[in-house]
């Protein structure tokens, strides 16, 4: 299935533009926005496509990282720095095979300054990371999406088998996520309260790594309800 | 050996800035410019360079292509449309192994409204054609760089064999083109007179593919001097 490419608060349309020419030359379609900073839609972008308008036209905008995957099953997040995360990390080359699997897959960039936030690095299934130059490593946003959507269509062709694990949608994850957190803070789990985000950090890690089936999240949504009575 | 980036006429600044700094990120150092549009050095390539600075700062400017390939053994040109010229066709990914050999190499990249010229390609020992969604090719200049440049940066570390053949220089190659072209001028060789270029072109492609070595490109024109007397 053709992944979807996500940008988290991209800043230029000129690069949301150069995102959707790529995507159009990498045979890809299905462009969604997070919170782009000079909102939307923007004349730079649909400049800089050079003819992908039909990418840009129907681009998806969502207010949260969190919206922007909920319907997918399989999120990977780009990212050049190390996140001391446990999760697998993968160049575009692996990642191809995966895709072939017939899951619905999203991959996330993050905005041209910073790069994506750790809470939106924690969401994701594996760490996208693309070889470059280690000391001169910063890849212009489009180039980023370039280099992971042509790996994509060199990869077109290539037989892989169907996975046998069908994941939940990330929506159904969060929903586990919200339930487990709400009432972990009633039993004032967090402590002390500026670890919280670390504490978060590391148990959605533990559980997106797990690729939970829908059923397996109804299985500990149960458990988290029966002992939080 | 690194093989050198030329842009021939490249039109944007800020496309030979996205340029160097694509070439930054895959540690690519060599940049050559024939005659760009706005002059150099130019402000919006530095830019955009996003601090490569060193690769704008060391750019050679040429005023033709013959002159910005004189001292280079192997030239590439990167073209996606078919140029119907006897020539190896061949993509990044087998184009890379070639570059481990040993041999002074150029790529060659067109300007950004219309690519490389028939008589650029003729001078080039392969065209490079980078494969991409054929209903949406027109890859932007510095992207095009970036997808071969990554090329390489994936390839180094294989080990390949040197090559037993050394060609001659460009340079030498030019000279021998000159004195031929000269020589059939002269006994009204080029006849009709406005099929004189396509002509040209054909006998060019086959004697660049013939990679001919410095003492055979001596040979040749001795052998020219020789049926001219």
């Amino acid at each position: 299935m053709k992944p979807i490419i996500i940008l988290v608060n991209p800043q230029l349309g000129e690069n949301i533009g150069m995102t959707a020419r790529a995507m159009g030359n990498c045979g890809l379609d299905h462009l969604r926005l997070v919170a782009p900073r000079d909102g939307w839609p923007n004349q730079d972008a649909i400049d800089a496509a050079a003819g992908a308008d039909w990418i840009i036209n129907k681009a998806q905008v969502f207010e949260t990282t969190s919206d922007a995957i909920a319907d997918l099953q399989q999120v990977y997040a780009t990212t050049a720095r190390s996140r001391f995360m446990v999760k697998p990390v993968i160049t575009p080359q692996e990642m191809v095979v995966q895709l072939n699997t017939g899951l619905k897959t999203g991959i996330l960039f993050g905005c041209e300054k910073s790069g994506l936030s750790n809470e939106d690095v924690t969401l994701a299934d594996a760490i996208l990371n693309i070889p470059v130059n280690s000391e001169f490593s910063s890849l212009n946003l489009a180039q980023a999406v370039l280099l992971v959507a042509h790996q994509w269509f060199l990869s077109q062709g290539i037989e892989s088998s169907k996975t046998e694990i069908n994941p939940a949608s990330k929506e159904d994850l969060l929903h586990l996520f919200n339930h487990l957190e709400t009432e972990l803070e009633q039993v004032g789990y967090f402590f002390p309260p500026h670890k919280k985000p670390e504490m978060i950090q590391n148990f959605r890690n533990a559980l997106v790594r797990a690729g939970l089936t829908q059923q397996e999240v109804r299985t500990f949504r149960g458990i988290i309800k029966a002992l939080s009575k």
